[in-house]
């Protein structure tokens, strides 16, 4: 069955091991929003090696370090759900109390209008990127 | 500041630890819903030692694999958000197809009527718990 992570898996990354890539979601409400994909096709966290799913774990609160440090969110918001495309990937989401779904998920009801949401982060996208790939190079 | 986990931390729990308690929400909607949560006050993942995430991750997984091996739901659905109540949890959420909101998450726009979700479970939810709780202490 054609999976949608499968092929995407030599597409650019911030930055890639033999077991995770890690890419930058192009979201404009949510521009601070990067995911930590599995490059095995494997579909729940629980069938990752005790190891693995620790990795997985310390990669996704290396992007979340560099989020809090470089942006000072309101809060983080991590996930793994995968209902529509079953395999593993986990969610890193910079949220700010004036972003359009806050404090709602980003996946609930919209809250408010909120126009370049890019441009009120404290640091250039590609910057951002540049530091989550140093933070997960010494992961 | 209260903060309503705090606050919770004497109420029943399916398990609990010195660090960490279970819980199963009472959501006629998604009745196979149980939250970790951490007993400290910390608002994110990555403000855990190195231990105390995976500790954490562990506890997630055997959750979600009792869900999977009792109950074989079409996903397990995994986030710690924090908007509301910024006090690290995890929820741990067993999805079906049929379920009200399937594919989207549960925070998501309900994509059907769904009555009598829990009956549809294999397991009932005392003996849910009950499994639940023997793989925590396992953990």
């Amino acid at each position: 069955m054609a999976c949608e992570l499968c092929d995407q898996d030599d597409a650019p990354a911030i930055w890639r091991d033999d077991d995770w890539r890690v890419v930058r979601v192009a979201d404009a409400a949510f521009p601070a929003f990067y995911r930590v994909v599995s490059r095995a096709h494997v579909r729940e966290l629980s069938q990752l090696s005790r190891p693995a799913r620790h990795r997985a774990i310390d990669l996704v609160c290396a992007v979340e370090r560099v989020l809090i440090e470089r942006l000072q969110p309101t809060k983080v918001n991590l996930a793994s759900l995968g209902n529509v495309v079953p395999h593993l990937h986990w969610h890193v989401i910079a949220r700010f109390e004036g972003d359009s779904h806050f404090p709602q998920p980003i996946w609930g009801m919209k809250q408010r209008e909120d126009v370049d949401a890019a441009a009120r982060l404290a640091l250039d996208l590609e910057r951002l990127d540049a530091a989550v790939a140093e933070a997960l190079r010494a992961a």
